[in-house]
């Protein structure tokens, strides 16, 4: 919380290795990108952060502040992807809630940094950078799918093209969600929001499956690891009692054959 | 499919009216625009497929190809903005549905055009461009409100934070989707595209509802209005039976208080 901008750089000039140094950079610069538009951000600006010469900065990044803001984002992308590794034990909402915890934690942590990241609106955008967050949302997507058992894991099958648009499509909505709460100054509190992006997913899957049948066999498979104290426990608990409100609309839609009108 | 890029534009000179000659330009921009990134497009080819002079459309255009940019997104902004135009009359689905068609028709036209306006990768966006995205998918979310009850109409309250992340979210989902589709040569058909983005806006308010009790009040209000044969009805049809393959979860969830493990 207490900073000290303006403190005399010569203390910090202790002995770096070379990975180290460029590790203090890049934490450094991400720290100001995260409040601040890139464009916005100086090499003075990287280099009295870090404690340092602003020649030290360009010796590790000669390409400066687009050079700087690639390595950062790199890093950013770096850090978000070790978010998504998880061990596939357990109940599968159980992981992939626990790798939205870390994930939301990033967003929390980098904040405005993050939203640059993802909405590309700044001028230091090329092509390498949507590069770097397409990479970040491929191995998302890889990820999610090692959980519902269609992933490169051993034995698994690749999931086919429904499955696979259904978890791009979750993971754009999750993103879109992040950038919401965080233009609604993080409500609603970050444990609820994970809490809602994991329902998103159950109810997706759920819909999923009643018009694919690749989804109807990874529900399948996923149900008998769930519990009744789990995501889709709990929440099965407070959807299919208020579904009761929707007899009027199943006791017709069971008897017709799900095609077309029945008079 | 047939086309004759390279006939004398002399013929084309018909007398047209200032909005006439305006909407005539801007359609061959966003036809182009729509096949290519917009830094390719040069002012000389919107000239020949509008089959004019490059200074007639400096007249019109005086900023030349960045005020074309603008104008043609502008253009197709308003054209999208009309497509989410639906009475409110009917089931709350069937009304999102015919909304959905026309908005994947568009999408279908517009194709490149539609990805570089969302993805913004190209050297023409500006701040304004966002500004023009942003602005469409304001106006999709308060027309997917106004059909959830919840919007600008006549006696409707104003939707709370939840649901209005939850729609803004959903919107997102869809525009993800719609790039993934295009990506994947428009697979599935349209129609089952369709299907599977209401059903998801049904899952997704469904879940939702679970935790949100306005959200849990407006399925009330909607449901009343859904049919058998409808979207709601036809998922019903299908997801509940599937359900009871988790019965095993739902047995303990029912019993046990919703927080937290039993034992």
């Amino acid at each position: 919380m207490t900073s000290a901008p303006a403190a005399p750089p010569a203390r910090a000039y202790r002995r770096l290795g070379v990975e180290e140094r460029r590790a203090q950079l890049l934490g450094a610069a991400l720290t100001l990108f995260a409040h601040r538009a890139p464009d916005d951000v100086s090499i003075d600006e990287v280099a009295a952060a870090a404690g340092v010469s602003r020649p030290l900065v360009y010796r590790y990044f000669p390409g400066g502040r687009q050079q700087l803001y690639e390595a950062a984002l790199g890093s950013a992308a770096e850090q978000l992807t070790l978010c998504f590794a998880e061990p596939a034990d357990g109940p599968p909402t159980e992981r992939v809630s626990r790798v939205l915890d870390r994930y939301l934690g990033f967003v929390d942590q980098h904040d405005a940094g993050f939203s640059a990241l993802l909405r590309g609106g700044s001028v230091a955008e090329t092509s390498r950078t949507t590069t770097i967050v397409d990479g970040v949302r491929r191995s998302a997507a890889e990820q999610i799918l090692l959980h519902l058992g269609r992933g490169n894991g051993p034995g698994q099958e690749p999931a086919g093209p429904r499955l696979r648009m259904m978890v791009r499509t979750w993971i754009a909505a999750v993103e879109a969600a992040s950038l919401i709460w965080l233009d609604e100054e993080k409500q609603p509190p970050a444990s609820d929001l994970r809490g809602w992006l994991v329902d998103h997913l159950i109810g997706l899957i759920a819909v999923t499956a009643a018009t694919d049948e690749e989804t109807a066999s990874v529900v399948a498979d996923l149900l008998g690891q769930e519990t009744a104290d789990g995501p889709v426990g709990r929440l099965a608990a407070l959807v299919v009692p208020a579904g009761e409100a929707a007899t009027h609309l199943l006791a017709r839609g069971l008897t017709a054959s799900g095609n077309g009108p029945a008079d």
